[in-house]
């Protein structure tokens, strides 16, 4: 008789085609706890205080946040997680009996699957494309969680990157970070790990399918390349990568990784991963 | 893996008991829409502002709306519907692209299992207890539907009554409407229908459990009772009632009337309600 579900969702602009309801629900459902997960697309950034205030009123469990909103939420919370603090973006909400939390867990999220190459990451020079909410986590878990000589921020307009960046990041705080324009890009041979933190490479998106010119030649066997796009699976990138024997990361592990913290945060349980992961690959097979 | 779901949710305090969702997610599930209904209890009357903006922000579905706020809602909504706005009273409300509409489905609930009645209530007298929006829907049922020559209102305060009525109705216009002391009870032999819309018989309350003494035999076969409560399924003023062989109806009937016209309003479908009534009964009975 009481089926009353607490409800958690994705914020986020035209993202219907996020796996985060299909993440959450099966471990909810495996773990038997009465909640709901699903997506609501706000319109524009103007909606997202009510959308805030209106969780506190009806009482919603927490949010996922993602694309373009993660650093749009920041005002509304009633507090920041350190790790938020630090990079002024948050992709994860919970309330706590009206008290809206906002936490980071994109920046571990992409570091676990890291932490197997830590070594090899050691003194290395790292290029990295984006610098959207992703980028910035990317960027804080190199400085809290490995030891590179330098990481490449390559962007089309360097100057827009450096005042986008800077209005979350204490941008001194990253010495080892150089912002280089993205006609440089031949610099990518002299990286040991390459990172896509933009959307290009999505399914069903028209903008060009790589960070970089595949055809070029720039990928080699030592490379670590690391997509943040997980649908498709294995991006044009991924393929490219695959091609010359460098080793890949999928995008699906960062979204599993941040999804496992926001689950805990959220429920105070862990999440049943391995499950998870396994029907997240079956779904992605079945497209 | 689009598993995004509509969230629909009842709108009221401490609701938990409620079975809307069971019916509304029953009907959902049966017609294979991507939708959810769940509970959502809002603490204070003050809230209710912030709940209905962020309901428009966040893109949710729509409100059932009770106890105690179907009349806070009315001035957060942008459009009323006539029935709603001839009692200011609001039981279901529809986000239409960005657009709050208010609706009221229980005076039609109401109405609906007394059609059957018509002929009988012609030229009758009606006593009618509780001055809730609940009490509302009936009075404006009877001066819609039916043609009874008065209709009682036993109040405990009859001022105070008088003044919750006159916030919602243009008193003027029910001129068959009598508020009449709680103290003149005994009136109940002279009245053909007997209502009880206050929440008095819900299980677990513990303020008495009818609106009249039951062992004072007031109750005959000539009689029609009708209680809003609809659990338990048989209120101990529909046991008296059927102890002496008057017709009686459920709260069921009137519940599942007024969702009925929630769900067309929600998703512009018939809900199946044999279903639906199936459903509630069977969980009704295992308590």
């Amino acid at each position: 008789m009481n089926s009353s579900t607490r409800i958690f969702a994705l914020l986020g602009r035209a993202v219907d085609y996020s796996y985060s309801p299909l993440i959450h629900n099966t471990a909810f459902q495996a773990l038997g706890l009465p909640y709901h997960y699903t997506i609501f697309n706000i319109a524009e950034a103007a909606l997202v205080g009510d959308a805030l205030r209106g969780a506190r009123a009806l009482g919603l469990g927490g949010f996922s946040v993602t694309i373009p909103y993660k650093q749009t939420v920041v005002p509304f919370l009633d507090e920041l997680s350190e790790e938020a603090t630090t990079i002024q973006a948050v992709n994860c909400i919970v309330n706590k009996n009206g008290k809206l939390i906002g936490y980071n867990t994109d920046i571990l999220g992409f570091a676990s699957p890291l932490f197997a190459y830590r070594e090899a990451l050691h003194g290395a020079t790292i290029a990295l494309f984006g610098s959207g909410g992703a980028a910035l986590a990317a960027i804080e878990a190199f400085q809290r969680y490995f030891t590179p000589k330098q990481v490449l921020l390559f962007a089309r307009d360097s100057q827009k990157a450096k005042s986008q960046l800077r209005s979350s990041l204490a941008l001194e705080r990253y010495t080892n970070l150089a912002i280089v324009p993205l006609s440089d890009y031949e610099r990518v041979r002299e990286c040991r790990l390459v990172i896509n933190a933009t959307p290009l490479g999505t399914k069903g998106r028209a903008d060009g399918s790589a960070i970089i010119p595949l055809e070029s030649n720039l990928l080699h066997s030592e490379h670590i390349v690391y997509d943040m796009v997980y649908n498709p699976t294995i991006t044009p990138l991924l393929q490219a990568a695959q091609a010359v024997g460098a080793s890949t990361i999928f995008g699906i592990e960062m979204l599993i990784g941040q999804a496992e913290q926001a689950f805990t945060l959220w429920t105070g349980e862990k999440m049943p991963t391995e499950l998870v992961r396994q029907t997240v690959m079956a779904k992605l097979q079945e497209l």
